[in-house]
């Protein structure tokens, strides 16, 4: 079952841009980690790393630019995921730029969770709990 | 005479630390530019550099770094600027972390104002005006 | 017909790592960029740009992050192209940590050529004989 | 006594420039960091952080941003050093664009070395040895 749609904003800085005139396409997976963060909460991340060293790491990222994304815009990055047993989760994360009719840029991205030896762990009970409590 | 403090909040994610734990240093410079974006307003820039082919450009930047910031923090960047003449804004930017007594970071940045040849041109007049409107 | 592999070493700095102790995922984009640029040869991508308003954009990006990349390593990027059509390029391109007898990201990447309006526009004769010349 | 001048070299990439078409300037601080990383030793700075948990941080670093640098550019960081006391290096480091007769950036950056606790420490006895001998 896969969760509601969050939305988390994102504005195009300088910092964002190259000298084409769009953003440079390697920081549409930095947005989609920040969304991400947002969705599983960053307090939440920091204490699973600090007190149980258990971190997300990307596995796969299959990404799709159908549109370049320009300084000053606010964006809004689109993302869902679901549950894809003991260890892996599913997002599906887009970009809108403002009255687009379609995504600038799709990304189906594959999670899993490692420890500090970065050996496969499943997903910790208290994230799974709350990714399902926000399922819907 | 310096403008009032405007505030610009940010949230550290995985992208802006290092491996030694801590935000990586040039980031902090990314932080600045962001701030400065928002006190002068990014569509504004956006409309000058398009219409005039005018840009801010960083002459100076003094940093001096007293505290590391850390993951899943939201710092408060603290800037406050003032006009020297026709072709300076002197900025001074302050990163502060919740609940710190001291700032983490401080810059002490002077801006010029270039054309698409890099030639030094005076502060365009709206930028001047708008500016000096938002100084108290 | 696919292209000889290029290599092209990528030192590790403290600015790829982030707190987990290893590269960020997103700066594996970064790196196969400036592979593809050596191979294309960053002066006649320039020269495109200034000369004819051509650049290549990313259009699809199917990356797999098989294992962490750390600090002070120095990695072999592997790089092979193949051509499809009058518009496409499509790259393989893997990192390889020293001594690995296994790639730890591969990415299969879609380029296509874009005016300044980002209209699609046909691989330009230059760089369409320059690939063909160093197919093998 | 400052020591000699160490060279680096650092090709300008899509991923350094920024939308007004020149680097962006805090990756200046980058080409810094990778160049003093260089000085030092890579391998070194990595042994010093895992064995006793020591590694260096930027107190100070006051930058004059001089020319804009461009796409495709290799541009020549020059480095030079000397020891202050028991705790600081104080560097000077340069960018020169290829064939330029000034510097287009200038930084004048102060380092301490901190351990996991972000306490200031003595410059390690291996490391002030390496430097003094490489002092000319």
């Amino acid at each position: 079952m896969t969760s509601k749609v969050f939305h988390h904003p994102v504005q195009i800085y300088y910092e964002d841009t190259d000298h084409s005139g769009v953003v440079y396409h390697p920081n549409f997976l930095k947005y989609f980690e920040r969304a991400r963060e947002h969705v599983i909460d960053s307090d939440r991340l920091d204490k699973l790393w600090r007190e149980k060293g258990l971190g997300f790491a990307v596995y796969k990222a299959n990404m799709t630019f159908q549109d370049g994304v320009e300084f000053a815009e606010v964006c809004d990055i689109r993302t869902s995921f679901k549950l894809d047993g003991k260890y892996k989760t599913l997002w599906r994360q887009e970009v809108w730029r403002p009255g687009a009719t379609k995504p600038a840029v799709i990304g189906d991205i594959e999670m899993v969770c490692l420890d500090k030896e970065k050996r496969l762990q499943p997903l910790p009970v208290e994230i799974l709990d709350y990714l399902t409590q926000n399922n819907v």
